[in-house]
This record gives structure tokens, C-alpha cells and sequence, in this order.
């Protein structure tokens, strides 16, 4: 019986123990083949069967018709920082960025680079604490794209709302919060994500897009950076990460077989409250960092009264059973990251040890 | 116990059993953690040390000092071929490109659609059977560097001997034969291969380049595609594919156990002349496709009288387990591939396998 601790990593992060057991399982030999999933050709019916697979649950799951090209690519979405301003941001005409903190200043820097970015909002007036008011974006309308974070890793912070604007296609980095609620994706041009928290391993970033943007793709890049070579040959242009997206698969009819993104919103809700219930009962000792109406489900950041409570507190919890509970190096203090396969008991759990925590080092 | 089979798959192929047994057996819980592997942060003291295991053991394992940067980058081969000329095609210099068939048609390919390249040599002229001769390549003294694809998976052929030329930086592809047997990796400003053939699963592209080149990096592109980025962080900028990375340092440590390049040589040595001994003992049966000078030891290459007895003895090694031996769709035949990870024990039989198949069906 191998040990298992709950584990609050922000990214590469805890996966289902029961998509872990399949992998083990199933290791030496794939199905009967008498290989491993990652000794199969990327060209043979078995690994043809778990990318369709993959796609189509993508697709189920989001509630996306065959119009969205479902797309396993590599390089992170730190890649696709710069893959979409080379093919959107074409003929002089800026993307529109909302600034919510490092991963979306990370994109405009790109942007930047790459012929520029049009600022449409941002929270750095306030240490990226909060979402701007969809009501205070500055978006063009000829913009090429509006481009927006939906959840925050390091700051905590999470859109609750979509932000519509006729005309301008909607492009979102949805690394750390995919797939964990019901959304209406349809209202998306393109989804990407780094697979890391809610999706399997690090080592390939999905990328959703509406054909009508990928038809889109400027001409003249090389062959890796347009969309159109992965959509075309179903992200089997060269050879994938053919591991990483069997194990992304698995974790997609976890997901499935959960009940779907009804089930897991639900559960993501619960743990979620019951993080932020025990931070609104002594808000004097666990103080949230994002503002409420901002406030992430998938990573809960706060500052215990000083760094010494902290760091007794991170190593305390590793003590119990309980790891990567410390913040993101560039903020520190705690952060409590709930990704999908962190379960309700993980949550119940922590915040008991939480509570104890405050009524012993009070 | 697990069925196995001999697996000559091209890539991804087959990797060294002891190596899968310890992923399955560290899968759930890696060395004591409580996570697996692919759970553990990439900024974790257990990810370093296997970041840390990985750069050195390839240092190692090819006789360089630390003026050799090691990275462990993504989008495999295909996105070299566009960072290439990116970084180090400025200011009107090109690079010259040895033409050697698919891969290197598709480098040359790239660095066309990012300001041009220079044909340095190229054996189109006899459907690349052949590695043209250093002493007929044409390669100005002013050019940016010299890009040569070291092993020609599809097309059966592998340099043996390594062009020099005064001041220009030598660039390899060794996809297909990195790590496979000793040469004088000092020779070379630049090393790079997808993992899936020697080295791991697919997921990871190996790249190991010399400071000097490093350093003539072009400024003002995008952070993902400036070496500089991943050379300073140590492939640590974004999150890398740390399951991956982990599996190559397994394979890595593996080689070493071997007895290192030394002793990988002599047995890939050994395998080659079983195989390549059957196709000179029955040239009429198995007609090997590369000129004899250029072949490959790592990829075999042969056509049989007939279609039909070629997808007969494809069938019949199925049945008999042995796997992988079509060749490659664009150029059909057999195709015995003969990586690291694959025994003695299985080229022998292979090649039994073959000779009795020969008698019983001529």
C-alpha cells in the first residue's frame, strides 16, 4: 500500500489515485500490445483510439460541437503567449489584454514583443487583488482578440463572469481552473490550458479553438506555430507527447465518470466554501489576499498574522500529511490549491488542521 | 508478469524494461513523497535533483564540460528546425543544410520560410541512399552554421565521420542516434533529439549546445523561443514535462549502468552486423535500400521481392512477437529499428526469425 499525503500543489498538482492506479497498472503493457503506452507508434490504432478519445471527451465535457478543433500541443501556454499574437494579431491590429496578475503580464509581455498589446484593464492599482468589472474593460472594437486569465494561481483571483464584446473573439488561459465548473465555453473563440492542474501531467497544453478564428491563422510561419498544421493533423503533425496525453485522457473520463463538470462543480464548491467559511470565521488570522467577489475556487491565498506562523504552519502540515500548502515564491505566504482531484475529504481535512493550528499558535 | 514483446518500433520504440519497472514501482508514491512523480512541483528539491541527475549524466555520458549548456525542451525536433534559424540565421547570414532526406528536407523547409537556406550538399539525386561526402559539400565560410540530421530514420542512412569546417558552427539532429554510440560530441556547437528513440518517452526534446553559440543568440524574440531563456533557467522557466524528464534521467542512469557509450557501441555494433550479415548473405531476398558506406546502425532499411511477401512476413512477425518492422508509410519495405533499449538477444532472433521466413517462403 503505497503512502499518499494530500497534496495542495499549485502545478504539477495531485491527480486521481484511480488514474494513477490505471497508469501503474497498465505500465509494461499497454492493453495486450506487450508494450507500454509510450513504446506504441503515435501512428497505430491504439494511440489513434486514445487521441480521438481524448478529443471527443474534450469536447463532451464542454459541450462543444465539432466546430472547436480540440488540440494536444506542447511548449505550455507560456508558448501560446506568443503563438497568438504571430497568427491574430496580423495587419496592424493589437489584441486586447486584461491584466490579472503574473500569468497574464507574462502574455502582454509577449504580446509586446511580437508587434504589441492593447491594455483593456487590469488590477494593478490594487497588487492584482481583484477581477475588473467587465463594465470598465476598454476593449476596441476592432480589436484582434481580448485575451483574459480566468484564474490567478498566484494571486488568488478568479473571473465570475464572461466578458462579451461583439466582434472581438474571446481567447482565455484557462490553465488553472478548466474544467472545474460549468461555464458556457461556447462563448470562447479559444480555450488554453496547461495540463498540470486539472488535466493530467505537465507536458502538453490543450488548445480549444472555434474554426472561425482558426481560419484566422496568418500565412508564413513556420509550420510548428500555426494552428492550422495541429487542427489539420489532429496534433499529430510530428510526434506527440504520447504519454502525457494517454494519462490527460484518463483523467478526462475520470471527470466522466464523476458525473461530469455538474458533479465536479458541485464538489469544487463545497471544498472551496468550506476553505474560505474557516478564513471568514477568524479573518484576523487567515487573511485572504483577493478580494471577495474575486475570489478563487481553485487557489485559496492568504497571510497568517507573521511569516514565522507561516512557515511553522507549512511544516506543521507536512508533519500531518498535508503538503504544498506554502504561496507562490514572488508573494509567499499560504495558498490552498483545490484542483479537481483534490478531494472533499482533502479539503475537510486541512481546514480542521487549519483550525487547530490557530487554537494552538494564538 | 507483464507479455512483452521485441519492439522495433522507430519512435517511439522501445525502452529498457528495468527502467519501466521502476516508474510502476515509484508511480504512486516517488521515493517516500506521498506523490507520484508527476505530482511533485518542478520547483521542488526532489525535481532538481532529477533535473540536476539528467543534465549531468548527458554531460557524462558525451565527454563535455560545462560549457555545454544541457536543456530539456518541448515540441520536439520539428520546433529546432524553426528556432534554428530564429536564434542564429541574423543579420542576412544563413545556415547551410546537408540535405539527407525527410527530416532534413523538413529542417531546410523552416529555415525557408524564416529568410532561406543554403544547400550545402544533398543526396536527392538517388532518393537519398546515401550520405553525401564531406569533401563535396559546398559550405561558404561565412555561413551562420552547418545543420547535418545525423541518422536518417526513413531513409536507412547515418554520417560517419563528422564534417568540419573552420568557423562555422556544426548543428546536429541526432534524433535518431543520440547516445548511440562514442563520437566526439566536442566537435559540435549544437545537439539536439527528440527523446522517443534513446533516450525516453516522446514529450522532451534533448538540447545540448555549446556557450559560444548560446551567446550569438538573436535578441528580440519571443522568451519560449530564445535559448538564452531555458540555458539560464535550466529548462526551468515554465513548467517542463517532468514526468518525461524524469524517464529520460532513467534511461540515462541506464546507459551509464551499461557501461556507457562503450559499451552501448559494441552491442549496437553487434546487432547491426547480425542484420545487415542476413541481408549480405541473401541481397537477392533482403535488398537493402541505403548504399552500403551509409548505413544506419540504428535503423535498417530493406525491400523484398514482392509487396505481398513484405506484408506476410510484417503479419508473421506479429504473430510470432516481433513488432514495428513496417517501414515507414512515405517508403513502405521492412524497417528494422535497433535502438539502445533493444537486447541482442532480440536482433538474434529477429534475424532467425527472418532467415527461417526466407526458406519458407522463396
Amino acid at each position: 500500500m503505497a503512502k499518499r499525503i494530500f497534496n495542495f500543489n499549485a502545478g504539477p498538482s495531485t491527480l486521481p489515485l484511480d488514474v494513477l492506479k490505471i497508469v501503474q497498472n497498465e505500465l509494461l503493457d499497454y492493453r495486450g500490445t506487450g508494450m507500454s503506452v509510450m513504446e506504441i507508434s503515435h501512428r497505430s490504432p491504439e494511440f489513434d483510439e486514445i487521441n480521438e478519445s481524448a478529443m471527443a471527451l474534450t469536447r463532451e465535457l464542454m459541450g462543444l460541437d465539432d466546430k472547436y478543433h480540440v488540440m494536444f500541443l506542447t511548449g505550455g501556454a507560456s508558448t501560446q503567449f506568443a503563438l497568438i499574437p504571430i497568427n491574430f494579431a496580423a495587419d496592424g491590429k493589437k489584441g486586447a489584454y486584461v491584466d490579472t496578475g503574473t500569468w497574464s503580464t507574462k502574455a502582454i509581455k509577449e504580446a509586446n514583443i511580437l508587434g504589441g498589446a492593447h491594455l483593456a484593464g487590469s488590477s494593478k492599482d490594487n497588487e492584482y487583488r481583484y477581477i475588473p468589472k467587465i463594465a470598465d474593460l476598454d476593449v476596441p472594437s476592432d480589436s484582434a482578440f481580448l485575451h483574459i486569465t480566468t484564474n490567478n494561481t498566484i494571486k488568488g483571483t478568479q473571473w465570475h463572469e464572461t466578458p462579451e464584446f461583439a466582434g472581438v473573439p474571446l481567447i482565455a488561459d484557462m490553465s488553472s481552473d478548466i474544467l472545474s465548473r460549468q461555464i458556457d465555453f461556447g462563448k470562447y473563440a479559444m480555450i488554453y490550458g496547461g495540463a498540470q492542474k486539472n488535466l493530467g501531467p505537465s507536458g502538453t497544453c490543450l488548445v480549444v479553438m472555434h474554426d472561425d478564428l482558426l481560419q484566422k491563422c496568418k500565412d508564413g510561419n513556420p509550420s510548428m506555430w500555426d494552428y492550422r498544421t495541429h487542427a489539420a493533423k489532429k496534433s499529430l503533425y510530428n510526434t506527440p507527447p504520447s504519454l502525457t496525453i494517454y494519462i490527460v485522457k484518463l483523467v478526462l473520463e475520470w471527470i466522466k465518470g464523476q458525473g461530469g463538470l455538474a458533479a465536479v462543480e458541485k464538489t469544487n464548491q463545497s471544498k472551496k466554501d468550506i476553505i474560505y467559511g474557516l478564513m471568514d470565521q477568524y479573518p484576523d488570522y487567515f487573511k485572504g489576499t483577493a478580494k471577495k467577489d474575486s475570489r478563487s475556487w481553485m487557489n485559496i491565498t492568504m497571510r497568517l498574522p507573521n511569516e514565522d506562523l507561516e512557515k511553522k504552519l507549512i511544516a506543521d502540515a507536512k508533519a500531518a500529511g498535508f503538503g504544498g500548502l506554502k504561496g507562490h515564491r514572488s508573494v509567499g505566504g499560504i495558498r490552498v490549491s483545490l484542483y479537481n482531484a483534490m478531494s472533499l475529504e482533502g479539503a475537510q481535512k486541512v481546514a480542521a488542521f487549519m483550525e487547530e493550528f490557530k487554537k494552538v499558535n494564538s
